[in-house]
């Protein structure tokens, strides 16, 4: 357990500089007999490893596969378990939506009535393009709810989300999806009287948004799902007295991070962009949260070669950083994402800590295997912000 | 901290089947330089480790020493310091005695009164023989107590356990022990308002006891310690949509694991009957406890050769599992039984999970120094159920 209120308590701000790298999804499982961070040639990262201390994280506890959201969260220095991200949110920073404080999102499907009955729930995953062509109609033609503004955002195929903006909105609310096909349609209810109101205004904006779309053949309504209001996270800022950077070139994790109120810097779309950010931004900033996607990707769609090169290509780059000397140095991921699952999965991150106050131990190379043997062992990911703080010389002394 | 109500909400109901095989009392200290799992023949359990990934785990926390009600709960992922079971309800389990939702328990003594002091509170461990013989006669001549249906159980020796069988019974009660000799005889007490009536009941009965016994020299009273109701724990299958079954030849075990809600199997006396039990119902369950007691037996009575025989033995069955295709398995064990110290101990469980998703280490061999430098690390036990239902497949992603 991750005793923020101690850490908060022991925070000094200092000019000294942290950075974190996160290879997205690094952790594998061998194919062939060896994982694609044992493969791919990083002598960047192996000798990072030689001259810091290494371990294995767990993004929440043994066993469980974690979202990007929960994953994050935990290296972030945020309890996974106590603050838990609403579906919608997550799915309106993926599609880049600005989300505040009075605001209230949702994923949305689009859908098939007939009779009354939802008889598709994904209205034949209609292309991405249509989906477009639908909110732009929709954000044309729906009017404000008492004063209530409401905007689309188009995902992929069938999914888009929704955004009601008004104060003292609330996301008490059931999700308005029958769940399953050839079942009534059905509106949302409150989960708590205190969203009686909520509850009216969406299920007026459901008539209204179906009336808008009646003359479509398959994509005659709306079905809305995960309701979430902007969580409220303690600050980076408050929480540890720092001035935090997120480089990151997917919405997503541009979005988590301004969730922890990082700064969110502009950035290219490929890795080596996200270097040339961090150098340009070094001076303003004491914490930078680099974030590369590729290696998560690739291992998503099975591309064992692929992230191979991923890790190869940011192993390149290392020097870059440490020409910039920071004070503490940690690469990590957030979560596995092994090419044989296709998926994320619950194994251990590997992890290493590098700077001048990083304890050696015997591990030279930066694989899943040799950080078992590290001298940090085995530890929750929620507990690496400590690590990196106490590295850096941004923590007093605990007691007398 | 394991957080149940995160993996039930995370499990999914799938055909994918787990084996729990557990070597009762398996970890032990060197004897001549060696444990008795270090000096067996396990050519089986340690291709399944060079396969798998290998740890240790902690029962309960470091240094302490479970007995098998708590050690089970935790393997079985139940937090044994939040569920604690009654010693009246394990020493009933241990004699095989059915007890229900309206049924209280505790454990007796026989033992001999003088003058009102009991002057030996175990009647001079008089033979099992004669308890049973007791026993008979007590239930042949103790009459319902308004109403509550009365039965005793002998055990070894001195000891018994008694069952009233009433609905509306509390088991908040003091023991009906003076806990040292020449001592006053001792009537329970309620510990909390509600059990006012079920101590009148309980006082009743050790009058009338005692008058059936007053006859015998020795054995002229009973003493009654750990009442005990049924323990409200939740069942394994709704709490891991699991269809569970143990395969255990021992009433404490059998009777542990219906507790938690398990089908418990037919199986004969030997080592192998539980192997067939395994194969005989292998496609009506997907989840499987297999308990070998022979390794805790043996080391209960610091027979270093016969612990070594039970684990190669069972190494020379670990085929008819594999040939099964489990999708997980596990090898592990609830507590560790040094032959050395004749008892249970606090040391750590070696432990393996096999199955293809498992991340192989470097880990060649099954024992416990090995499995100290496994992927897994140290860990409490309680985890090894959220890692056993990932490894088959059997938990959704936590958040988005």
């Amino acid at each position: 357990m991750l005793h923020t209120k101690i850490i908060s308590e022991l925070c000094l701000e200092t000019d000294s500089k942290i950075v974190l790298l996160v290879l997205d999804g690094l952790g594998g499982l061998p194919v062939n007999g060896k994982t694609a961070l044992e493969t791919a040639a990083a002598p960047n990262l192996d000798k990072l490893a030689a001259q810091g201390a290494c371990g294995l994280t767990d993004p929440i506890f043994r066993g469980i596969t974690p979202g990007s959201g929960p994953a994050h969260l935990s290296l972030f220095g945020y309890d996974p378990v106590r603050y838990q991200l609403g579906r919608g949110i997550l799915e309106a920073l993926g599609v880049d939506v600005e989300v505040g404080e009075s605001d209230l999102v949702a994923r949305g499907n689009f859908a098939t009535m007939k009779n009354g009955l939802i008889i598709d729930r994904r209205a034949g995953r209609i292309p991405t393009s249509e989906n477009e062509r639908l909110c732009l109609t929709l954000n044309e033609n729906i009017r404000p709810i008492e004063g209530t503004k409401i905007s689309f955002y188009p995902g992929k195929e069938h999914r888009f989300v929704v955004k009601f903006s008004k104060d003292g909105l609330s996301d008490a609310l059931s999700d308005a999806d029958p769940q399953k096909e050839n079942k009534p349609r059905t509106y949302t209810s409150p989960l708590s009287p205190e969203a009686n109101n909520t509850a009216k205004l969406v299920n007026t904006f459901l008539d209204e948004a179906t009336n808008i779309l009646k003359g479509n053949p398959k994509t005659n309504t709306v079905l809305l799902r995960g309701f979430a209001k902007y969580p409220d996270l303690p600050a980076m800022d408050t929480l540890y007295k720092l001035k935090p950077a997120a480089i990151a070139n997917y919405p997503m994790y541009r979005g988590l991070a301004k969730l922890v109120g990082m700064n969110v810097l502009n950035v290219g779309a490929e890795i080596e962009d996200l270097f040339n950010t961090l150098e340009e931004y070094y001076n303003n900033f004491n914490f930078f949260y680099v974030h590369v996607k590729k290696t998560d990707s690739s291992g998503e769609d099975g591309n064992y070669e692929a992230k191979k090169a991923a890790i190869e290509k940011t192993d390149s780059l290392i020097p870059r950083i440490l020409a910039l000397k920071p004070e503490a140095l940690v690469v990590t991921s957030d979560h596995s994402t092994p090419c044989l699952m296709k998926s994320h999965s619950w194994h251990p991150n590997p992890f290493l800590i590098w700077g001048q106050t990083a304890q050696p131990d015997t591990v030279t190379s930066f694989t899943e295997k040799d950080c078992s043997r590290g001298y940090l062992g085995r530890f929750p990911a929620v507990e690496a912000m400590p690590l990196m703080l106490a590295h850096a010389g941004k923590l007093k002394k605990y007691g007398a």
